[in-house]
This record gives C-alpha cells, sequence and structure tokens, in this order.
C-alpha cells in the first residue's frame, strides 16, 4: 500500500486545523472528575500560566480544599453550584466579551448544578447569561416573567435544562422563536431515570427548533449555546 | 400433598367472583384485531342477544364492510375514529346512566384513535364526556378554554392522550385537582418512538395526580376512568 | 475566596410552592434523599409555621437524628417504615379529614416502605386507610380477608404495590370493581430487577380498571389516589 | 500446535453423542417457517420414510394445501391450531407411549397456538396431555376445576402459556407442587409487549418452581416438559 | 347507517396552526405520511390560499401522483428527493429572504433524503444552502474541499446528517468553529441499527458545539438551524 | 417521641410461610441481604424451633459472625460457598431423604457461589448431588468425566450454571437426554454484561430441554430441580 | 411541472470509490437492498467497465432477473446463497490470487446465506476457502472433521456465523490458534432475536482470540478475515 | 463450627489451566479483580513456579503492595496503568520473541488503562508494540505522525482503544490496508455511557477491516491482536 493517500488527507486536515485553535472561542475545561487532586492542580496550574484563566467542572470538596490550599488568594475565584464549577483567573484577566446573549432555565432545583457549567462555559466563552430556575411544568405560571425577560433582551439562545419528565425544552420551544437547546439532567428514577426519560422526551418534541446534548453534559450545552450567540454577537458587532 | 388448600383458596376466590361480574361495570369489549370478520361477527352477534350491545375496536375496513352487510339497520350504529371503534346496539338499549364525568385531551390528531376507543368505553360504563383535541403543548394557549370547561363542570377525571414527547399529561395535571389518567400513543418515530418516549416521560411526572396505561391502551385508559368516574357518580346519585 | 455566589445559589434552591395544596388538593412532600440535614430541617421548619404540618420521605438515620434533636417535642410526629417516612406537625394541627377512604395492599413485606409513602401522603390528604401486607401471588390465600374488609367498608380505590413478578395488582383489579392504582417497587433482582419486571407487568395486565406509577413512586400514587379518593368523598359529604 | 488435544475432545464428545440420539427422546421437528413448500415437502417425505411420523410447526395455509395435494390419504393428519402445526404419519405408526403426564394450562384464547406446539411434541414423545385454557387471572375463578384434575391425574410437569402480564405461570407455581414450565407468548402491545413483559415476569417469579423457556418457543417447552415427565414414567414404569 | 360521527371527526382533524410562521419563524410543515392524498392535498389547498406556499414531507409516489393531477401548472414546484418532499407556491411567491447562511454534509447518499427535508424547510425559512454528500469518515478526503467553501462563506451553521456509526459529525464540529446540529438518520442495521447508534455515538461526541436531534427528524434539524442562522442574519441586516 | 407505629411494623415484617414446605415442597429459604443480623436471627430461631432446620442465604461476614455467637454449638452447621449460603440445624435433624438426584455443573470459578444456593436447597429438599466445576467451553475437554459419571448415576436433572457467553447449557443439553435448567450468573462485563448475555444465550439455545430461571437465582433453579427430580424419585420409591 | 432536481439527485447519488481497493485490499461492494433495478444494473456496468469484475450483495429475484437479462453471456457469473449474493466478471479477469486461507463455518443452514456474503469478499480479495455447515454445538461431533482439515490446510482465520445463542465461535476459539471472526447471523426469535442474543453471546466470550463483527455484516467479517489471511499470505509470498 | 467445607471449596477454586499457552499461543492472565490478596498471590506463586512469568491485571493498589511485600526482588516487575496492570517473571524469563508486530492507538488518555491491557497480553505473546495515545477524532491532525511510524513499520494488525462516540476506529480503518480490533472503553457517561455507545458505533462502523471486542476487554483485543500478528510472523520467521 501506498502511503502517499493516507499521509494527503491527514496533511490537509492538520492544516486546516491549525486555523481553528485560534478562532474556535471554546476553551479547554478541566473535568476534575476521575482525576487526583494533584493531576487537576498541576493543569490549571499550566493553564493559568498560558491563557491566564482555567474552567475547572465535577470538583469534589477535597480537590476544591486542596485547590484553595494551593492557589488562596494568588488567584481569582468565580464558585459555582455550591463549589462543584470553579473558574480560577489571574488578577485582572477577564474572558473576552464576545457579545453573545444566552438564556438559561432549570425546571427544578436539581438541574441548577449541570445548568451551571453550562453558564460558566458562556461566561468564559465571553456571553452575557440571563438565567431563571424552578419554572418546571408543574408550575407553569412561574415560567412567564423570566421567558419574557430573555425575549426582551433579547437572548440569541436558551438553554433549558430537565430532568424528570423533560416537558420543559418543549413548552419553551413552543412559544419563542429563538434556538433551544435542550440539556437532560439525570434527576429522576426508575423506569426512564438517570435522565433517560427526560433525553427521550425532548428527542421527541412536537415543537419546532430544539436541538438537545446528552444527560448531564451541561458542557456541550454551554459550547453550542456559546458558539450560537457568539455567531449573532459577531454580527450585531460589526454593525 | 393435599389438595386441600389449593381448592380451598380457589373456591372461595370463585365466590368472591360471582358478586363481581354483575357490578364490575366495565363491558366485555370486542378486539376485532386478529380475528376474522366471521369470529367478530358471531361474538357480536352473540353480545347482542345477551346485553343488547356491543363495542368493537380495532376494526379494519373489510371487517366494518362484513358487519354493516351482516347487521345493516337491524342495529344501531356508533361510529368513532373514521370507522375503528363501533358501538352495535339493539333498537332502544342504552348504555346505563351512571352519572360519571369524563373529560378527554389529547396532545394530537394523531392520538384521536386512540383517545376515542377510551371515549366509547366510558360512554358504555354510562359516563358523560367532556373532549377537546390538538391542545398539545407546542400550542399551549389552545388548552385553556376546553380545560376551564372540564373543570366548569366538573368533571370527575382527565383523560390525557399523547404521543411524541408525552407532555401534556404532565402539564394537565399540574394546573388541575381531579385525577388525572395519562394515555401514551405510538404516534412518534425513531428513538423513543412508537409510544415508548410519551410512556416514559409520563411515568417521570414531577406533577402529582397522574397515572398511566400501557402504549395505545385506550381501553384500559377508559375502565379505570371509568371506574373512577361511576365511583363519585354513586356518591352523587345517593345524595 | 469569596464564597458569596455559592451562598446565593443555595439560599434559592428551595423556592417551595407553599400554596400547591390549596390549589391542587396534594401537599408538598421534602424529600430527604439528596438533601443535607440542614437543608432538610430549613424546609421542615419553614414548613411547619406556614402550614402547621410536614411530610418528609426517603429519611436517612442521620437526618431523622438531627430532626430528633431540633425538633423533639415542640412537634408532633408519626414515623413510618423504620423512620424513613416522617410527618411532623404542630401540636393539634391534624389533616382535613376529607373523607376519602384508601385501601393499600403489599405484595411482600419489602414493597412496605414504599406503600407506606402513598399512605403517609394519604393521610395528609385526610384520606381513611385500609391495609394488608404479605399478600402477593405466591401465597394467595392470605389476600382474602383483607380484601373482603376493603370492599365492604367500602373503599373507593386501591394502592397495590408489588415487586418481582408484579402479578398481584391484576389479581387484584380481576376482583374488584373499584380504580386500582398499580405501584411498582424496585424489590427485584437479575432480569427486570430493580422493579422494570413488575412495571413491565402491570402495564400489560389483562384486568380491567388497573393504571400505574413509576417504581418506587409511593408519594405519586398516594397523590393519586387521594385525588380519586376525596372526588368520592366530596360526593358523600354533599349528601 | 499440536492438533492431538483438539482432536482428543472432540472424538470423546463425538462417541458421547453416538448413544445420545437413540435415547434423546426428543424428535426432530421440521419448521416450515423460511422454508418453501418444496423444501418442506421434501423432508417431511424422508423422515417419513426413515422414522414413520413427522411433526411440522409454523404451516402456512399455502404450504398446508401444498401438503394435502402431495400427501393426502397415504398419510394419516394430526392438524391443531388451525392447522398452523401439523402431524403426518404413515398408517398405523403412533408414537411410543412412553407414560409421561403433562398438565398445559393457557392464560388466553391467543396463548394456544404456541401451547399447541409443545402438546404436540409431548404427544410425539409419548406422553399424556392434560389441557385447559382461557384460566388468566382477569378470571381465576375459571383455574379452579382444571387444575383439580391435573392434580388428581397426577401429572408429573405442568406447562403455563401465557402472554400479556405473564402472571398464571407464578400463581400456578404457588398452587401446586409439581415443575412449572413457564411459556411467554408473543401476545401483548406497547411497552413490554410481544412477550417480553410476559417473559420478564415469570423470570421474576417470587414463586418455587418455576423454569422459563424464550417467548413463543412451544417447541422448546414442550421438549423440556416431555424429558422432565418421561423420566417420571420411566421410573413408574420399572415399577 | 348514518356516518355523521366519522365525519364530523374527520372534518375536525386537521385544526391547522397557520399563524405559527409569523410567531415562531418556523412554517407548519405537512407530513404526508399516514394521510390520505385527500386529506393531503385538501390542506395543501388551504395552505396555499393562506400563505401562498406549502412544503410538503413523506410524499409517496401515489400522492404525488394526485397532487400533479390537481395542481399541475397552477402551481411552482420544488422538488426534493426523489419527490418525498415537494414544495409547491403560488406563482411569484418566494420565502422571505431572511439571510440566515446553512450549511448541510452528509456521510453517505442513504442520508439525502432526510437531509432533504432540512433543506428543504431552511429554504422556506428563507435560507441560503451549502451543500455536499458522501463525505463520510470512510473517505475523509472527500470531506476537505466542501468543508473548506461552507468555512469561506461563511455559513452560520452546519448540519451533519449521517446513519451507521454517526462518526462524521463528531469530525466536523472537531474542525469547524460554528454550531454543528447532528442529524442521525436510519440508515443501518443490526445492533444499534434504525439510527440508534448514529444517535448515541452524536450524544457522546468529544467534540464541542454539537447538538443532536432525533433519528431522521430532518424537519427538526432544519429548524433549529434555520432559527440560529436566522438570528444571526437578522444581526448582519441590521448592519 | 414515641416509636411505636415503627415497631408495629417492625414486629409484623416477617410473616413467614412456615407451612409451604408440606405444601409445595420447597422448604422456605431466608434472604439475609437486606436484612439485620437481628431480623435473620430472630427469623432462623423461630425456624429452627419450628421445623427444626433453616437454610440462609447472601449470608455476609457481619451476619455469619453473629449467628456464630448466637448459636455456636447449639445447632450443625453445613457451610458453602464462603460461608455466604448456610444451613443450621438442631442435632439430629437431617432433611428428609426424598431420592432425588440432582446434577449440578458451573461453566467457571466465579458461578459456584450461586450454583451452591441451588445445591443447599436441593439437599433440604431431601435430594443426592453430583457435581463438577469450571468445565466451561473455552475448556472442553474439563467436562467429558464428570458428565459421564452423572449419566451413569443416573441424574435426574442437570443444573448448569454459566455467566459470560452462557454456552455450557446448550453444549450439555445438547449430550444428555435428561431435563437441564440453565442458570445464568451475574459474571461478566460490558455489552451484555451482569449476566444478561448469558441469559440471553440460554433463551436463544439450539438444544432441546433446556429452560432457565432468572441471574443469580440459585434458589429458584434448585426449586424447580429439586421438583423433578423428586417427582421422580417417587416413582422410584413405590417400586 | 420540471423534475429536473429530483433528476440531478439521482445522478449524485453514486459517487462510487472506484480506487478503494488498490488502497485499502477490499474492494467495493454493491449493496442491492435499497436499490431499484436500474441503479444496481448502472453501478455494476461501470465497475465492469473499470475494474472488471463485480461483487453484488442482497440481490433480490427481480434484480437477478433483470441482470440477466442484461448481461446474459457477456459476464461470467458466480452465484451464491440462491442468487442473493452475485460476482459478475468480464471474461478472463479473475481476482489477483493473493494467497489468503480462510476457513468459514456455519452453526445452522440459515447462517448459510450471511457466511457466504463473507465468503464471496474473501475470494474477491484473492483468499482461498475451506468451509462447512451445520456444525452447531446441539450436534459437536459434527465440527471435529471439518476442524480438522481446516488446522491441517492451515487457515490463517476462521469465520465462524451463528444465529441463535451464538455459541459456537466460543467453542472453535476455545479449539485452536488461528484468530476467529465471530459473525453473529439475524437467526432467532423471541427475547434476544434477530441477532442479538448471538451478538451478545460473542461478545461475552470466555475464549480467547476472537473479535465480532455486527449482525448480518458477512461482507464486513470477509473484509477483515481477508485483511487477516492475506497479511500472513504476504509474508509467506515473500519467502 | 467445623469450616471444613468451606476450606474445601476454597482450595478446589482456581483449577488454573496451565497447559493453555502451550495449546492456544494465549497465555492465561490472572483477574486480580473480585480475589483476595491471598487468593492473587497463591495463583501467581503457583504460575510463577510452573512456567515462569504471570501476567495480573485490573490490581488494587491493596493487592500491589501484598504482591511487592511478598515477591519484592525474588521476581522481576513490569508494570503498566499505573499499577493496575502487572507483569512479574523469575529473572531471565523472557517471553518467547514471536515476532508480531502490534500497533495500538488510543482516543483519549482515559482510554490508556484498558489499551495497555493488550498492550502487557501481546508482550507476553512475544509481539512487538507500536503504541500513540490521545489521537481521538476532536483533534484529528495529531494522527498523522504515529499512524505513518506504524505503517512504515509495518505493523501486523492496529488495536484502536477509544470510549465515548467510538469514532476513531471507523476513521483508523478507513485510512489503512491492515486488521483493525475495535477495543471500546467504558469512558463516557450519560446516554450510550459506560462504552455502549462506543460499541455500538464500533458495530456499525462503515470502514472496511474492523472487528471489535467487548468493552473494557482489553485482554480480549490482545489476544486477537497477538493471534493476527504472530500467524503473519510466523510466516515471515519461515522465510
Amino acid at each position: 500500500m501506498s502511503m502517499t493517500s493516507a499521509r494527503e488527507y491527514l496533511e490537509r486536515f492538520a492544516n486546516l486545523d491549525l486555523g481553528r485553535a485560534a478562532r474556535s472561542g471554546v476553551p479547554e475545561v478541566v473535568l476534575a472528575e476521575g482525576k487526583t487532586a494533584e493531576q487537576t492542580m498541576a493543569i490549571a496550574r499550566r493553564m493559568l500560566d498560558q491563557v491566564g484563566r482555567v474552567l475547572i467542572s465535577r470538583v469534589s470538596p477535597e480537590v476544591r480544599a486542596a485547590l484553595q490550599e494551593a492557589f488562596a488568594d494568588t488567584v481569582e475565584w468565580t464558585v459555582y453550584s455550591e463549589g462543584r464549577t470553579l473558574t480560577l483567573s489571574k488578577p485582572g484577566i477577564a474572558p473576552p466579551q464576545r457579545g453573545g446573549r444566552v438564556g438559561v432555565l432549570t425546571a427544578g432545583t436539581g438541574d441548577l448544578p449541570v445548568a451551571e457549567e453550562a453558564i460558566a462555559l458562556c461566561i468564559e466563552m465571553g456571553c452575557a447569561i440571563w438565567r431563571a430556575s424552578d419554572v418546571g411544568v408543574a408550575g407553569l405560571h412561574r415560567l412567564f416573567e423570566p421567558l419574557r425577560a430573555m425575549l426582551d433582551a433579547p437572548v440569541d439562545v436558551i438553554i433549558v435544562a430537565a430532568g424528570m419528565d423533560g416537558a420543559l425544552p418543549s413548552v419553551v420551544a413552543g412559544l419563542v422563536d429563538v434556538p433551544v437547546i435542550g440539556l437532560p439532567t439525570s434527576v429522576g428514577y426508575g423506569f426512564g431515570g438517570g435522565g433517560v426519560g427526560a433525553l427521550t422526551s425532548m428527542l421527541q418534541t412536537c415543537a419546532p427548533g430544539l436541538a438537545v446534548v446528552n444527560i448531564d453534559n451541561g458542557i456541550g450545552a454551554g459550547a453550542i449555546a456559546g458558539r450560537i450567540a457568539n455567531r449573532a454577537a459577531d454580527a450585531r458587532r460589526l454593525r
């Protein structure tokens, strides 16, 4: 076999990719889950040195304590979700303001930790956030005020996090005309538990303009929402 | 082994059951699916002779034609769902008016045939029906008028038929204080299709007061709703 | 490091629906599982202040100990299921007596904790309870006496909790004329374990008048049974 | 690699097997499904020539017509299940009477065709059959008489065929002391349909002494029941 | 026999949401699958009268023939996917040009019919389309040129349709910085067939910026892509 | 706080079926899993008092230690599977010798603990046991000697325990003419792990005369094998 | 109505990878399933013109008839599996003889059509084939002779096709020292039917040296076996 | 209490297949998971005595510590994957050099521990290894250099380990002409997590020449790759 063809294809993609790293707009996220405190700290330190900021997700109390001892006041802290999601930054290093506008709704309070992974990533991507919690379909009347505020902004995209029956994203997508990203969470039990029911329900939506990411994939929801919002923001900025 | 114990148990249940047949209030339904036209007609004829009325479900056009030729005008016809569900009765033989009040909502037009199996059975059980179609979560504004009418009646129970994301029963159960029976239908495609998504979503409901039957089991939804409604109606009648 | 943001989120997490009982007839239930003892106590205290009673489910021994230390004799205790389900009430504050009558049967002793969630909620909804345990199909003769007592009452609805083969609800629904709510429990192992077999069997029932809730959803079973029973009771009360 | 070891093992099993064919007691069954009428007839003709009898299952009307034209009155016919299962035999060639006694119960009439595959095979294996149909849990009182007759015989094993909720085998195994073979059938719809619910329910049984075969595997149920019954019969015969 | 009731139901079946396009930016699509030619034509006629254009999906050859006979040259035709997806319009009635730019890639030729549902809807939503087919991972070298053209446009969003292993969307999302919508198709067989493998693979993506719709949901992919693209286009238009 | 209600429930929890052995030939087995040491001891003591023997399964080291302290030398011990399965008996109280002959084969050493549950129950049912371990299909040559011994006995039934690919029961059923009970174990990992692959493989068997019980249901396998063997033994005894 | 666009799409649908054989050693296979006779013939003609041979799989009788009429004696025919798999070649154009040696075993006759897809592809890849059919675990003694012949050759790899319990590949992999490719087929019914049981069983194998392809993927099994065999053959050829 | 029986069982538990390497070319691997340190050490000691080397997988830190204390410097250690996979050997006892050449690629760093099980086994089988990590589809440009090196070697087979979307094996199989073994790992979360998505994606591959083993079955991947490579190596050696 001649290696030429395989070599050619890979070379062209490598070149294509060289242009991407600079402009993809999705920063690397450090998943602390499955890493030791030492591993997490080493990566965090390297990223702080190189890009000045680092977003760390799924942080256990032990790892958070280790990070606090290691970095203390030498960095600025942003703490989400009872400390499960963290951003550390060198003093004065803020995310670039891209100008995207992202709405984030959660059906129940249990959906918050995952939704905040999305929020944290969108903030790192330079977006502004409009948010509201606990507006699920068992009490729809709580939905109207925050949704009105989001449409008045107007936001470029809405992330809707829901576990259990996963019905909220369909309801929202039927009421608005912006793209909606369904974020199923692992809240739930019994048959369809662990988020499977929520995911299934969102995939079966009757409402137009809804796409989904995997269960508990808050980072994934933030990445696509950030891309959507910044795409619109770039156009606005060029005015 | 002594047969005594097994014999005793069975005898006591047989006795218990003798009291039930007369008062269970759920008439036998003839499932035409999987039967020949001849078999269906033979059963229908026997039931007309014995109880004066017969409800036949899942009727194909061929079986309906055969029934029309066989019975023509000698019986009274009630035709549901493009002829898929039928009630035949001897002239003047109406169902006993038990007085239950049943609301029936469908999310989409595709849910109608299954919902009408429930309606037909509730009518045979002597209930009055309040109904509305095509009020799914992709257009929630259509839901409010019919739901208000049902609560004004007031109905004793609401059946909510939905396929796809199965979100409507949860929304309804969150808005009312009567029992709600979720009836998932096999409307849907892809992952969670064939009603699995709708069933899962209903089982995962966050709203209180919702129980479900199996996919496309309109007869089952009618049977429990009829029992619930007639229980309340009996109490009203005894006033 | 400022923990302000983390604290903020914590404060917002329990946007409790205190008005729900009035609107829906189903009081809010505090699910202790997944909450710290502090969170559970804070919610319990608020609900005691505002509505005088609180039902707490899935209580661990640690949380129960914390509750006992916090409230001791200043409240009245009702303890179900080896302390897993609890009701606390200010002295003299009983649930409103609505008058619904609910039967509760369990197939095995392992189904008891989940069944008692339903019982506790029905009691909070003002229903009276008829109950019997360990009457599953492997020893059907034990079913006779309690079932007769329920039909003599007569109860308005019967909840039947069963794990494993989930066969008992079908047997019961075939013997009675009241609505039956199947409550599958996660008792079981191997293929179809964790309650999936029981749920599936109940959804496939051949008997009329049976609807189901999700696996281990004792609260859900109690909510719909309470609504059904109180609907009938309202009619009786109006006589 | 030396072939010696592999060769040795296989040679020993081949020897073991030579003794089996004569005494296994389970005749070969011709599955007509998926074969042309020509293929089916060729096999039938060969078996009639060699062993004098042939059991053919899953026979379509077309294949049955072809068989009738080919064999007409030159063979003796035993026809089960509306012609779906057939036994052809040369005049005077009956199955050897082994003396096993097999009970066969079906929950609904839809379970009959599969149950009759088991019956036909047991008859070919030389067993006597006690049978009753339509004795499912939705009408348990019908179970008493036939079960008494089977226990009076007494039968050596009971096959219980059931679709839908698959509850009957558990009920029966709880009432008797002979081995019970659960035969799930593909009767059923929606979630757990196609026999999955029945199979799951039987595997989850709380009753002692129940084992199962795959969905619609009437031949498999007959084979194990025949082996069980003939084992007992051999002992009786040796008296 | 009076067929009144059946006729009534038929008349009510298509309670169309003609105002949706104005509210949500996504025009109503007529799903021909499951409708008779008469029903499809009636809806098409009404929509042509009211909004001047109609997009019809899942058109069978029979229905297409009926539409051709009914409308012939009185409307303008746009035919996609061997006639399976169609747009009819009154002369001179073009979709409003919103200005969104949508890229559409398909992994194999079998993914084309579903991808063209997305294309057709995006065109109705006023978007311009960049497209390329048969660029799956088994021959990645074909991907390079079309992807470069899309990034040069630049497109606002890329839909990537893939069945089988569903690997292409992940590869694309790793190479670009625009949002990517994964559209799993039911191309595939065996385990994970019918699109389940493709859907699963897309949900498990390692690449940032990918969200998915259900299997074969070309209309859903078009709806969210159209919303994303038009959001960006609105910003550009306002410059 | 009064714990009266909790205590009451505890007292009722073990409504034991002490008469079962007499009626069904299968003695009650105490499942220690999910019970406290106190609960297990209380039941064991009661059964020793009433029937003189007790079989306890799924015993943890803690519970075994507690049992040893409580009963020490006042009872006779039979210990299986590293102490996970135990039989306690009053001095001189042996199981009634019914005379059934049961063969037990295990594919791997990991299948032993579950197989020994079956062995222990068969011994309690008065059967004699022929057994061999580690004779799975990856080393078929080890199967020959033990299988010959079983067929020489001859045994009345063979239990074959296997996890992973579950192939051994099919191989055995193809080599013998006695009934075979497949006992899938939860040995296995990845797709089809936890015994699902083994169960599925056994249900799909091509060999005649194989029926199965649920995954890890050693007690269930013992119960049906014991019934089969004792049925044959009764006939032998009556000679 | 202009059908221009539909025609355009059709022309583009078969962007065939004619250079693949040179690069990857695996020739392109034409999957006739899902293509019209016209489409299949057009591709076949082009491949005959360009590479002189074409392998066509999943050929229906209609397509085969059309091919026969079109090509008749102008090409040489190799017909496998009752005409379901075909190779056409220009006179004198044989596959290049690479020298790989492939063994192919099938458990049952129903596995043959899929196994012959693998055989046909291996032949096109220039391999020699050793084959045997109907050697499944229900009659292991038939396995000995053909396996001995394969090990004597010796073959470089053995493909083992099996449906149902899928046990044969594990048995074979435990007896030989060459790589084994498990090819699960969709033969089977009920739970684990359609090949899922066979696939699962093979993935759970206890035997070393077995890898699998998807259900019914005969072409895939042939491709990897051909690559394995030709790798070894290249080394032999270089001697 | 006599623990005799328990001790007996323990002694029998490891009926090791010490002759396997000679017959099958794949040495026995000791799976430490599920064994006590004592059991693992006993087996290791016996294998060191008899064959001079032992490969131990899934070693916990506790077991590793025990092994270190027991064997210390009396054996030579090879440590893989943070100590999870180990080879111990008597001084001077190296694996026989068979000469196979195996490439191993991993998509992410999380796939490394499983891939190293394959590497360790291939080394014991006498193969040379070419390896590269972290070359998944989210950064395809990193794939080029290591793949070139493998094709230049040239390797006889490539193992590709991937979790999550499992896309890398398909991409690699589309670029090379050697056999590829897909090794799905349990890296992943949510729907399709635990490796199911990766496995499914690999089974659905569009690329030729890819076969798979079960999730996390590094030993299985090593066994087939080693067999493939040594087959080719034998041919080379015979030159």
